[in-house]
């Protein structure tokens, strides 16, 4: 069987968004989720790739999302800024609000957005790198699904809960982070329960509170936080933060609401966009200029800056196209055909 | 010997106040500076107690601090407000800029206030419980001395970088927590050298950047960021958001500034505050409430919550007063009679 010729990131880019316009998103909806696959796919960001159209569409056909939402703006003129994606994908919410946020974070030094009742799937990098590229540091945060114990606890309770900062460079690439707050993804457990490997000790705790390595025994059980007590303590931040300051459903409403993990949950998210210019003003420094000064030192110690893995096979992807397996473009082509039909 | 009789708070700040007094402080200044060092050795936080005092007078001793500066607020009316320390420590600038700091996050949503310019030994948990007594959600963070290497690399660079958090609830002790953003303190290390025993392993690397559990090779090389390339990344984001956006410094300048970790490090920091008021009003739900489901069920399966030993030593103290050792009354004896000759 011969490997399949790349297919270049537009083509990619067209191909998907006919699949969503096809499945009753509208154009501008479907254009915002496309740019977020899109992205994950090129960057080698499988989890968040062509892998994601699946779950975007079984959620469209349990009637959980509403394809042509339209995301309304309550901009009150101040610091904090909310978007209402009405049942939709967060995608569209987050970047029907984008200009406003990066307006609004200029003119006030900070500014936070709120996206209000969404279908939540993105991954967090693409909005920090779309407010870095505007020159602003940012921090992303949303609940997910009860998933994880909290540190010295037995029951599932907190979400994965994604933690994303991006901060401007002068060059292509931003400094990104972007993790889930629990050890590992629920997805990394279930590779070795299919591989019938043990997990490594401190990832999961099984049905009755006790560690385990059984990748069957910690999927019944709950997932564990990252860094001990203090990662557990910044997941429930994000509980907090994201979820109860909202007013927006935390990782244990979701799954209620849902009644299982199978479908992309619905919740908040809560966006923070500071602007250097203003912060550093009164210091007569160059904020970006400082921020080299650390980078490049991390960098300098043969550490690895996060996210240069994905920044590298971007411009392989770019220059390259992207090499996609005859499995994929075989649901391509039939979600192309058939949209809902092939679920 | 006997075990002297305790002494309330009440008498404990007062003798601290005084010592602060006479060694050049504003009584304003003294008054901030001993509000968290009393408060530290009530909640047993011995870490950030009476200890402290003569770190203090040094800092003052040596020049490197201005015990008389007037700190100056910068309020521009918007979402930043600035304080500038003006070389003086870091609490009374803080304290006269947390009226403005709430009046604003409560107009405004969210607000952040910079530190510029101080001498900082403050517990962040001391400045997020104010605002969350307040009604309002806070993050604190500032850089340190380089003393932590970046995960995969080999030298200190990073500091202890403490990033602390708070949201009001309901009784008298809101959600606190407060740490380092190594995976443990240098005095840990320091306390285990005098021990004469080994320190756990993923700790510290030595001067070659060599996995050791040797204090005195740990203390020669750099300590570790918690929690693996996460932990790492969120003490880089602490070093940019609480040093390069501002303009102020970062850990590795703090250190080159100093000339050494013997004394108080200088750099700023940054404070935001939320209000859950504004953020959720659309809602139609009590973000406080919501706050208080996901936290009753932590600790309802038996999860510690963060900063609980903290508040117990805390009700324990206002009731029975606080109890010091023989060497510790001594030594306050001395600070009050000798002032800086003491040292």
């Amino acid at each position: 069987m011969s490997t399949p010729a790349p297919i270049s990131v537009e083509t990619l880019h067209t191909r998907v968004q006919s699949i969503f316009q096809s499945c009753g998103l509208t154009p501008q909806n479907a254009r915002a989720v496309t740019d977020v696959i899109v992205a994950g796919e090129r960057d080698h960001c499988k989890s968040h790739g062509i892998y994601r159209i699946e779950g975007c569409l079984r959620v469209i056909k349990a009637g959980m999302v509403k394809p042509d939402a339209i995301p309304e703006l309550h901009d009150s003129g101040k610091a904090v800024i909310e978007v209402d994606a009405h049942a939709g994908f967060s995608n569209p919410a987050f970047f029907a609000a984008k200009d406003t946020l990066v307006a609004r974070a200029k003119e006030t030094g900070i500014a936070a957005l709120v996206i209000r009742d969404c279908l939540h799937f993105s991954a967090l990098w693409h909005d920090v790198e779309a407010l870095a590229e505007e020159g602003l540091a940012a921090l992303s945060m949303c609940p997910s699904y009860a998933s994880v114990a909290p540190t010295g606890g037995t029951e599932p309770l907190l979400g994965t809960n994604p933690f994303a900062f991006g901060w401007p460079r002068p060059g292509p690439h931003p400094y990104v982070f972007d993790f889930a707050t629990s050890v590992a993804a629920r997805g990394e457990i279930e590779l070795h329960r299919r591989a019938g490997t043990p997990i490594p000790e401190g990832w999961a705790i099984d049905r009755d509170g006790k560690p385990t390595t059984d990748p069957d025994a910690a999927l019944a059980g709950a997932m564990l936080p990252f860094g001990g007590h203090k990662g557990s303590a910044i997941s429930t931040m994000v509980e907090l933060l994201a979820g109860a300051l909202l007013g927006e459903f935390m990782s244990k409403e979701a799954l209620e609401f849902s009644g299982g993990t199978h479908l992309l949950p619905r919740h908040g998210a809560l966006i923070l966009a500071l602007d250097p210019a203003t912060f550093s003003a009164r210091s007569g420094r160059d904020p970006l200029a400082e921020g080299e000064r650390l980078l490049t030192a991390i960098a300098g110690q043969g550490a690895r800056l996060p996210s240069q893995r994905r920044f590298k096979a971007r411009v392989s992807s770019l220059r390259d196209g992207i090499f996609l397996s005859e499995a994929e473009l075989a649901q391509l082509d039939r979600f192309e055909a058939e949209g809902l039909a092939a679920l």
